[in-house]
């Protein structure tokens, strides 16, 4: 790697993506990172990318907006269906169709325009949801594509799409950026978080990120709405 | 396929994509439309994609904003950038990084939400600018993405692109769509078509389009600027 290499790092403001940010840094990438306004309901996320960018020394932060909301179908971006609760067989709801295609692919464009060649994604296969799009065939799928589809791949470059955390389990992410230095504090990891960034304590991701912190043996900061 | 099989088809208001859309509709596909307002010059385009495909029977049109503008390096997006006249080697500077990858991305979301199964895109590999994402390999490997990338792909569903002009000349296009009825007279081509529509004859989509029109002998409805 030259000592000048650039990534771009997609960061949601949760522990797995600022985790991914602090890793980055830490191999001496020059990051730029990017959130996207996606419609989603728990916008307080984009507000904690924004802290975390800045506080893991990212060069740039830019937040896309992107309005996958016109297209709905997910829990995450339609207000009329309910964030379930933790349970349920297969892909839930909370699944928002194509959301890491879509994100890839412009985390593609920017890499060209910055001359990067390396895309960092805290996409994880094993405390999951089960979305399909978070799963290593489908990073594998991405990489393949992304060589051919720009004037960089055209130009020999390899770009490579990182996902360090895919086989990891929350436990081993939390205690990974705790060694790192992530002030996890400032991350939001709730499919409905408030406005400032508190926690319903009773979805998914709040389940995953809590018996996390139990398993790494770490206090955890989340703040809760109730 | 199904009577009922639905299809999304990527229609920028040019003259590939409205054929393809008069093939796809022929071929039975109840065809779902969507133009990106990508921060392009010829934002004349979006109005003739949206006439095109009333015109040519789809069901519903859809513009999704996607600001690529936001990184410009493109002449097609980039107000400092002049587009260049005919010539020169190489990938030209109207190459937008990425956008095939991100056009698709969009439609491969919006696809799972209709539960189609088939997207049309009017890519050309013959006489093209050289657009890497233009390319054969390129679509092979969005459509081995695309069936890992979503939950349809989960439950089994073979995801397919099409790009039934990908290997055709321009005048073989044109004729193609003559013969479909598809009325040339509403597409736009020009890199740099003013409000009105007017072509200024002179870029590389004006060129392959007028030679295309004279090799295929048919009249050429092109509005000039001058």
């Amino acid at each position: 790697m030259s000592p000048d290499a650039k990534a771009i790092v997609l960061l949601s403001g949760g522990l797995d993506s600022a985790t991914v940010l602090a890793l980055a840094g830490k191999q001496g990438y020059a990051c730029y990172t990017v959130a996207f306004d996606y419609g989603q309901r728990h916008r307080a996320e984009l507000a904690a990318a924004a802290q975390l960018s800045a506080k893991l020394g990212a060069i740039e932060h830019r937040v896309m907006p992107i309005p996958l909301d016109a297209f709905g179908h997910s829990a995450l971006t339609d207000a009329e269906i309910a964030v379930p609760e933790r349970g349920g067989e297969g892909i839930p709801i909370t699944y928002v169709p194509a959301r890491n295609t879509v994100f890839l692919a412009l985390a593609l464009a920017w890499a060209e325009v910055l001359d990067a060649a390396t895309i960092f994604i805290g996409v994880n296969a094993i405390d999951y949801s089960g979305y399909p799009d978070c799963r290593p065939e489908f990073i594998a799928a991405f990489q393949a594509l992304a060589r051919l589809a720009t004037k960089q791949g055209v130009d020999g470059v390899l770009v490579s799409i990182e996902a360090p955390l895919i086989n990891s389990t929350k436990a081993e992410i939390i205690r990974r950026g705790f060694e790192l230095g992530v002030d996890f504090a400032l991350t939001v990891s709730c499919y409905q978080a408030d406005e400032a960034g508190r926690a319903c304590g009773r979805c998914d991701s709040c389940w995953f990120r809590r018996e996390g912190f139990a398993a790494a043996g770490l206090a955890d900061p989340t703040r809760y709405q109730s």
